[in-house]
């Protein structure tokens, strides 16, 4: 007799694991957005405006999806709670490896939850973490072609910020072509200029998160 | 009685491809290099600079590691051989994608070869592809602080370029800091920064890559 042993998919285990975690946070009423970019493009800076510009209205509370502390240390500065999740150099986050990090928050005193994930355009789109929205973070240096190389990170985005607009005009980046490949993929989605080092339209991401946490109050 | 299984790990049977691809290149007398790096960073305009200066030198050939064919057209407009290495959204070349591809150029008309990776500071490394050298490009933009957020891709580069330093004058980039974050996991590793834009530096590029080439003459 033949014996066909059948395994549950990784991914699909981690879909169950990833929905026990958005029941835990809707439990303790707490918003969560899941940050991914490629190296460089600027989570940690929209992070930190982000928490300068909501620290005093929201409980806020980071994970750091990373393998050494620098962030960590960046974010702590700014006297938040903060959780590494040590990935071991993996290239993505996990269901798991966030519950894991939950548990060291003070789940009750949070009201805004911050997961920075790995820095990487293509891993991070396929594993669900349980946050309520994804916000992938492009930058004017990368080009305007991303989008369309990396489809499946732009097709699963709540909303895209474009940082690093500073550098337009020392960059051929086109605005358009750019507008016109993310909707190519997603139709749908908010795109969010601006610029972490200028602060121009740091505003209209900050009236975004804030639009989206309070409609979960 | 208890039945063991032994499998071999998927990237030791990564490395016998690998090893099969790199005597294939050897016996053709091809000298091949694979380039890796965060999307943006600027792997395809270093290619179209090395294929521009050395094109009447060296029957160059190029495997693109992607999804679309973007790259595979910009290659294709300088008149060399290019194969598409439908990655279909993977995170990495392996050694097996690289193979298919290998079939698809003319090998006994090739003396370089340039494999443009998955832009991703992380999967690729774990992969060998059976190229003779890494070559990784970190660019101004990306930050000087890299190299210790992604050790495994810096650890094993031959050489990494610093693309985009015409940015340098607009950045808070730090040269020093860079540099010392290479050699704290990659303390003999050469570091090449270039502008693929205003054409510093590409010289030092091209010498490294025809020495490289040439000693395998």
């Amino acid at each position: 007799m033949k014996r066909i042993t059948v395994k549950k998919p990784i991914l699909q285990n981690n879909d169950v694991a990833a929905a026990q975690i958005r029941r835990k946070l809707d439990q303790a009423g707490i918003f969560a957005v899941n940050i991914m970019a490629s190296p460089g493009a600027g989570k940690t800076s929209v992070i930190l405006e982000t928490i300068t510009a909501l620290n005093h209205e929201y409980r806020i509370a980071v994970i750091e999806g990373d393998v050494v502390d620098i962030d960590v240390n960046k974010v702590k500065g700014l006297g938040v709670p903060v959780s590494l999740a040590n990935t071991g150099g993996a290239c993505h986050l996990d269901a798991w490896m966030v519950e894991r990090s939950l548990r060291l928050l003070p789940l009750r005193h949070i009201s805004l939850l911050i997961v920075e994930n790995v820095g990487n355009l293509i891993c991070p789109a396929n594993f669900a973490i349980g946050t309520h929205k994804n916000v992938v973070i492009a930058s004017v240096p990368e080009g305007d072609d991303k989008p369309l190389k990396y489809p499946g990170m732009f097709r699963g985005a709540d909303v895209v910020i474009l940082n690093k607009t500073d550098y337009l005009k020392h960059s051929d980046f086109d605005m358009q072509k750019f507008s016109k490949s993310i909707k190519t993929v997603n139709p749908d989605v908010t795109i969010l200029p601006l610029s972490c080092k200028n602060k121009s339209g740091v505003n209209d991401w900050i009236s975004w998160i804030k639009q989206q946490a309070d409609s979960r109050l």
